[in-house]
C-alpha cells in the first residue's frame, strides 16, 4: 500500500478502509510516511471530511499506537469525565470526590496546563506535599482503597495523536471535527475508560466558538464512541466567561473546597451537578432525579469533602490546607481592578482572562515554565452584573509585582462595560447522549 | 509575515497579495518554510483555487527565483513554441527551421525526455556528432548567424518551480490548473520568451485528459500571460494517439526530415502548419492566410530543410544523416506487431505506447538511464483505419532483442480493434488567443 494512493483517495472525497487508516497511523508513527505527505492528507481531510466509521478507525488506531491502561483489576463501576478545556475549570476537583462518595470508582489521569487553560494536575500539586506522579501500582491501590485517584499522565498514551497534533498545529489543520474528536477519544480509550462524560465547552475561552459546533462535536463523539466500545454522554456548557469566581491554582482549590461545602458560586455548582449527575446516570446506578438528590446528600453530610481530604492525604498532601483553606490564599502582592465607568458587564473574554492569569505566573507558556501557585484572579463581578464607577471587578494576585502591568493591559481588553442590561445565560446549554 | 497565516488565509478561500506570494516563494526556496507547511498549502490551493492575479504573481515569483535569460541582444522578432508534452511529438524539429527560413529568430531551450514522453534535446542528440550543451555565447551567436538554435537547458531556470514540482509530485497536488499554468509559464519567462505559442495536448497521452481541461488551461495561460508581459496563443490538439507514424529518437528525426520535404503524415503536417501559422501571426509579420502560403513556400522550395541542415551543421552534427536520412534507420532488431483479428482501430493509448517505446530503450525511466537512439516504433495503422487479420499494425525497433516481450505486452493493452467503424478526429481542436 502506497500512502500517495490514500492521499489521492481522500483528496477525491472517498472513504478509507480500516486497513488503510491503520496503515497510515502505523506508517506515520514508524517514520515511513513523511510529514509533508501527512500534512497534505490532513488538509484533504479538512476539505473532504471523514465518515463516522473512518473517524472511529482513526480513533482506535491512535489509541493502539502506545500503552493501553487496563483498569479491569479495579472492581466496581468506573466512569470518567473530560473537559474540552476552559478557564477557571476546577470541576474535576469537585466532581471526583462527589462520585467517589457515592461509590463510583475514579481512576483519573490528567494533564498539565499549557497556554491559557490550566491543568487539574497543576491545581492539585499546588497543595503543599501532594504528588501526582504515582506509579501504576500506587494509582490502582489508591482507587481500590478510597475509590479515587488523580494522577499525572505517565504512560505513553496515544503517541500517534501527539505526533499528529503537533503537525496539525503548524499546518492549519487543527479545526476539523473528525480530527478533534479522534484526538480526544483516542486518549480516553488508551487511558482505559469505557464510560465518559464530556464537558464540551463553547465560547470565547473554548476551542468550539459556538453552541452549534459544540453540539456537533458532542454528537460525533457519541457516534464514534458507539463504534469504539466507549459509552459517551456530553454536557454542552458556556465558556463565554471564566467558570466560577476564581482563576489560578491554589485559588481554584480554595473555590473547590467552598463548593464541596455547598458554598460555591452558582454557575460552578450548576455545572458540577449537571456533570456529576450525568456520570451517575451513565454509571447505571441512579436515575436523573435520584442522582441530584444523592449529590446534594454527600455535599450536605460532608462525605464529598471527606473524600477530597482522603485523596489529598493519600497522595501526600498537607491536609491542613483542606481543613483551613484560607491558608491557600497567600499571594504576596495584589492589585484591585476597578470599573472605569458605570454600566453592565457585557463581555468577559475567557481566553484573554486565561492569558492574564498566565501572565501573572499562574500558567505555562512552554512546558518548562515554573508556575506561581498563588497567582491568579478573583472576580467580584460576572457577565450581566451591574457596576458603579470605582466598583471592584476583580483582584489580581501574584508573588511578582512586575507581572501586573501586562496582565492588567490584557484584562482591559477582555472586560467590557456597556450601557444596556445584559441577559445572563445558563451555564448548561445542552445534554447530548 | 508568518507562513501559517498565509496557509490559513488560503484555507479559508481568500486571495493572497503579491507580497505574500513573493514571501512564500522566497521563503520556500531559502529553506525557511518547511515542506510540510507547503504541502498543506498546495492542498489548500487544490481545493480553494487561485485567482488569475495570484497565479500571475506565483508565475513571476518562480521565474525570478533563478537565472533569467536576456534575449534582447538578438535582433529581430522572437517567438517561442512549447508543447505540454506528447508521444511522437517532433513538431519543434519541423517548425523551428520553417520559421527561421521565414526570418523569425528561434532561441530555443529544450528539456530532455523523462517517462513516456520524449525530449527534443534527445532527438537532436541522436544525430551523430550533434551537441546541445551550448554556452550562452555559442547559443546567441548561432541564433544571430542562422536564426536558429536548440540547446539543452543549462541555466538555472525557475528553481522554485523545480522544488515545488518535486513536492507536488509526492503529495497529490499536481493536478491544479493554476499550479500547472504557473509552472509552465515561469520557465518560459525565465528563458527570456515574450511571445509563446503553446501546443496544449489532450487525450490518453497528455496531462490534460479532456478537450475542456485543455481549453481551460489555454485560457488561463493567456490571462496570466497578459498580467506577466508574455503574449500567449494556444493550439489545443488531440493526443489520443501518437503524433505522426514514428516514435523514438532517430525515427522521429527521420519523420521530421520527411515532413520538411512535404512528405510527412497528414496529422503531423496539419499540426505543424497550425502551430507555425500561429507563431507567424503572433510575430505580427503575417496574417493567417499569408502565413499558410509562406509555410508552404519554404517547404516546397527546400528553404526550411536547408535551415534544419544549417542548424545540425552549426551544432556539430553529421549532415550526411540529413542528406541520406535512411542512415537514421539502423536498429539491429525488429518485431512486427500484427492484427490478431479483422476490424477498425478504435484505441491507440498514447501513454501506453510511449511506455512501450521507453521499454524498447528509446526513453529514460530515471535521469541517469542511457537511451538507445535507434529504438522505437513505426505505425502502419492509426485510429480509424480498417485492418484485416494478420495486417501489420506497427514495427518495433531496438538494439536489444530481450526488450521486445515487455514492450509487446504493453502494446497489446494499448491498441484495440473493434467491429464498428471509428470516426477519425481532427488533430487541431481549438485555437485560443
Amino acid at each position: 500500500m502506497h500512502f500517495i494512493d490514500l492521499l489521492n483517495k481522500k483528496k477525491r472525497g472517498l472513504a478509507l478502509s480500516t486497513e488503510e487508516i491503520n496503515c497510515f497511523v502505523e506508517g506515520y508513527c514508524q517514520g515511513h510516511i513523511p510529514d509533508y505527505q501527512v500534512s497534505a492528507f490532513l488538509m484533504a481531510i479538512y476539505f473532504q471530511g471523514m465518515t463516522v466509521q473512518e473517524t472511529a478507525d482513526l480513533t482506535l488506531a491512535m489509541a493502539n499506537s502506545g500503552d493501553r491502561v487496563d483498569l479491569s483489576s479495579i472492581p466496581g463501576v468506573k466512569v470518567d469525565k473530560h473537559s474540552t478545556g476552559g478557564v477557571g475549570d476546577k470541576t474535576s476537583l469537585i466532581i471526583s470526590p462527589i462520585l467517589a462518595a457515592l461509590g463510583i470508582k475514579l481512576a483519573k489521569m490528567s494533564g498539565r496546563g499549557l497556554g491559557h487553560t490550566g491543568g487539574t494536575v497543576d491545581k492539585l500539586e499546588s497543595i503543599p506535599g501532594l504528588k501526582t506522579d504515582l506509579s501504576l501500582e500506587e494509582f490502582f491501590g489508591q482507587v481500590k482503597d478510597i475509590g479515587l485517584a488523580i494522577a499525572g499522565q505517565t504512560a505513553n498514551l496515544a503517541p500517534a495523536d501527539k505526533k499528529l497534533y503537533a503537525l496539525r498545529d503548524v499546518t492549519a489543520t487543527v479545526d476539523n471535527m473528525s480530527l478533534i474528536a479522534a484526538s480526544i477519544l483516542s486518549k480516553k480509550i488508551a487511558a482505559g475508560s469505557d464510560r465518559v462524560v464530556f464537558d464540551v465547552k463553547c465560547g470565547s475561552g473554548a476551542f468550539m466558538k459556538t453552541e452549534e459546533e459544540a453540539k456537533e462535536l458532542a454528537i460525533l463523539m457519541r457516534d464514534i464512541g458507539a463504534k469504539s466500545g466507549l459509552a459517551v454522554h456530553s454536557i454542552v456548557s458556556d465558556m463565554n466567561q471564566p467558570l466560577g469566581r476564581m482563576v489560578g491554582n491554589r485559588l481554584e482549590v480554595y473555590e473547590s473546597i467552598e463548593t464541596l461545602k455547598g458554598r460555591g458560586p452558582e454557575d460552578l455548582k450548576e455545572l458540577c451537578f449537571a456533570l456529576a449527575g450525568e456520570m451517575l446516570v451513565l454509571s447505571g446506578m441512579y436515575t436523573e432525579v435520584q442522582a441530584e438528590e444523592k449529590i446534594s446528600e454527600v455535599i450536605v453530610n460532608g462525605a464529598a469533602l471527606e473524600k477530597f481530604r482522603d485523596m489529598v492525604a493519600a497522595q501526600g498532601g498537607d491536609v491542613a490546607y483542606i481543613d483551613e483553606p484560607e491558608r491557600l490564599l497567600q499571594a504576596g502582592e495584589k492589585y484591585e481592578f476597578l470599573a472605569e465607568k458605570a454600566g453592565y458587564v457585557t463581555k468577559m473574554d475567557s481566553e484573554a482572562i486565561g492569558t492574564a492569569s498566565l501572565l501573572l505566573g499562574a500558567g505555562r507558556r512552554t512546558l518548562d515554565d515554573v508556575i506561581d501557585f498563588d497567582a491568579g484572579l478573583i472576580f467580584e463581578k460576572k457577565l450581566g452584573d451591574q457596576v458603579e464607577k470605582g466598583d471592584l471587578i476583580c483582584t489580581l494576585y501574584s508573588n511578582d509585582r512586575a507581572l501586573f502591568s501586562e496582565a492588567i493591559e490584557r484584562l482591559k481588553g477582555a472586560i467590557e462595560l456597556g450601557e444596556l442590561a445584559y441577559r445572563k445565560k445558563n451555564i448548561v446549554l445542552a445534554r447530548i447522549c
